[in-house]
């Protein structure tokens, strides 16, 4: 496969304007068709596609990657199994488009309608997982959506292969295979130039780190759907239940340290600390947790190491955890104002009061009294697909799933009606 | 009045951060009662209103404002009347925010509420009129927000006095009025500073022309609502009723040539206008619409002159038009694709096939079907407040109510649910 430095972003992203407005005139019905063939061309061409992998994980192994990044970019028939029944799942969900938010009828006859429609091209810029690429075609085509995929270096040859299948796929169905574009570049400034389409992509969703996303907002003209960084607080009240306390800590830190929602730090109140210290201490060494806390920690949490500034504001996304001793639920919502990227925060509290100002105060998606952060997820919550979870206010808040790819459109009857 | 350049825009950010903290904890009666107390209190004063605008006008007389701009300046003691009662009617309105969206509970307990809360801190950067000022703060601290309000430097006095009024007026009310910030200054690096307060600020919002909106697009890290630029077309089909035609046209174009939703380009069937080009130019020069066409428009409309690019893509704000001939819908679609804002469209047929196709393709905030496109309007369509028209598709699309300054949030509330 020969991949190709010279594309043409413009006329990929023009190409997809002009496929989604084909896309978005298509039944509901031809459209789950089309995922659903997309399903089963995926499946019988599992090799072409495992054969275009074998080459990302030559030049992962070359360039030394970690076994976790490794796992992440590896395929299998298994895994593009899993891909295809995505697909079909996603053919199920309920058509999010032509669903009228509201109508009314003006004094002078004029019938207003407010419709979901959808909103056009989507750009989708990915890390390494090359799941991705199907899904999120997935998830943009059952809501009439064109897609423009840019996906990680590391993953391009499994990318490229997956969007050919698919592109073969669709060749038979309603859909142009115009609608899924990808990038098929390594270039930075591939990536740079999508930043600024405008004219011809309706939004861009980054998915990836920090960083990833911080450059997506910071130099994109497109609108950008922000998801993703997870700096999650637990706050131990005075008044904690020292189990479910414990219990919500250890598992919002370790079921799966390395996704947005997990637990980075935990800001616990010096009452409760003093007087639950050994069951907090025997938790964390059972879970194999390490300790980076503040001064008042280190002498009560033997092993603990200092917490500088980064401890306090980055995610660890490993079984490390920042530790804050604070005088009062005031001072934590402080700390969370000042280092939290308003994802998941939880209160651990039997005080009524404390969880409700806890919830008025805290800046976030998603806020938990007694209940781990870990549910912050479209799956966990019974959305039937997640496109991400936002942590910008504007358009969608939180796990977003499917309609967060629609936009509205006020369609208004008239027999001639004027002001 | 002292106007100091030397203004701490990101102070006065911060300040507005932590009076909206205080702002969203209040009642609905608690903000109620403080817009009616700032009504009264600007009738009140309404003398200092007058004496800082007439400094204003004495400005626009010595730099030779056209009438138009200095009566959109001028304020009197019924217009100061005019935003109390604007005041009053917005207190009346249903509270935008604590509204459940939607709730439920996962099969282990954990409840979930989708709620509507304040965005936190709105950020409004407009043109002349000062009217902005008490309608944007009314809106924002009705919905729980604070405000920093960027007027622009021909109104710089009044808004200036009227800030310091309301200033006044919530010392005796529960709002602190660091929730009301006004930038008193007029140099442009406090516009741009506005634009990156990411951190303090939750959304821009653009009152005025194309050229400071795109400013603010293109420059602003933090997000944007779009608002107002209405490049609107009005399509005569070839099965147009003539007398619909030419009324939609007038009203569109001459009821108030200077606001976005007025029609700017006539594209017309070709057949239609040669069966009925005696009444469409008897109606042009009835209502003085000067007229820049096509090459095929020339030959037909006694006095137009030849469109050239600017014609087809900007609005006149005036009584002139633009007026292109088509073969078809389809070209009449192309042609709207082209050069629209995606604000408001209009077509007039008596076919229906030709409406369903052009609701379907054309992408605008608000499409017509035989009726004028003056009804993009928040107070035509009964919305009861009106923050702006959206011209972008991400949050809110169309006109905007007091909905589009809120976000929501997810509680959860549990008794130490894990996954």
């Amino acid at each position: 496969m020969t991949l190709t430095t010279n594309v043409n972003v413009e006329a990929q992203a023009m190409e997809a304007k002009k496929a989604s407005k084909k896309l978005m005139i298509l039944s509901e019905e031809e459209k789950n068709q089309a995922l659903n063939h997309l399903a089963d061309v995926l499946e019988r061409e599992y090799e072409t596609i495992l054969a275009a992998n074998e080459k990302d994980l030559a030049n992962g192994r070359e360039k030394g990657f970690t076994d976790a990044f490794m796992d992440r970019l590896s395929l299998s028939k298994e895994r593009v199994a899993e891909f295809a029944q995505g697909l079909r799942d996603v053919s199920k969900l309920e058509d999010p488009t032509g669903q009228v938010v509201t109508d009314w009828t003006l004094e002078n006859g004029l019938q207003v309608e407010k419709v979901t429609v959808p909103l056009g091209v989507i750009g989708m810029i990915y890390e390494a997982r090359p799941n991705v690429t199907v899904d999120a075609t997935g998830l943009a085509l059952k809501s009439g959506n064109a897609i423009v995929l840019k996906g990680g270096s590391s993953a391009i040859n499994s990318n490229q292969a997956i969007v050919e299948v698919m592109h073969r796929g669709l060749e038979e169905t309603k859909i142009p295979k115009e609608a899924v574009q990808f990038i098929a570049s390594t270039d930075r400034a591939a990536t740079n130039e999508l930043f600024k389409m405008k004219e011809h992509i309706d939004v861009l969703i980054p998915r990836g780190g920090g960083k990833l996303i911080q450059a997506v907002v910071e130099n994109a003209t497109v609108p950008v759907l922000e998801t993703g960084v997870g700096n999650c607080h637990i706050y131990v009240d005075k008044h904690a239940d020292v189990e479910k306390a414990i219990n919500i800590l250890v598992n919002a830190k370790t079921d799966r340290p390395a996704v947005c929602n997990a637990a980075e730090t935990l800001v616990v109140h010096k009452e409760w600390l003093n007087d639950n210290k050994d069951a907090l201490i025997a938790a964390l060494k059972e879970n194999n947790i390490a300790v980076h806390g503040d001064e008042y920690i280190l002498d009560i949490i033997p092993g603990s190491v200092l917490a500088d500034e980064d401890d306090w504001a980055n995610e660890y996304l490993s079984t490390d955890i920042a530790v804050k001793a604070v005088d009062d639920l005031t001072e934590a919502i402080a700390h969370i104002e000042t280092y939290g990227t308003k994802h998941s925060e939880a209160i651990v509290t039997e005080d009524a009061e404390s969880a409700e100002t806890f919830f008025a105060l805290v800046d976030a998606a998603a806020l938990y009294h007694n209940a781990s952060t870990r549910f912050t997820d479209g799956g966990a919550l019974g959305f039937g697909a997640e496109i991400g979870i936002s942590t910008q206010k504007l358009h969608a808040r939180g796990p977003m799933g499917l309609p967060a790819l629609t936009t509205v459109k006020f369609l208004m009857k008239g027999t001639g009606q004027i002001r």
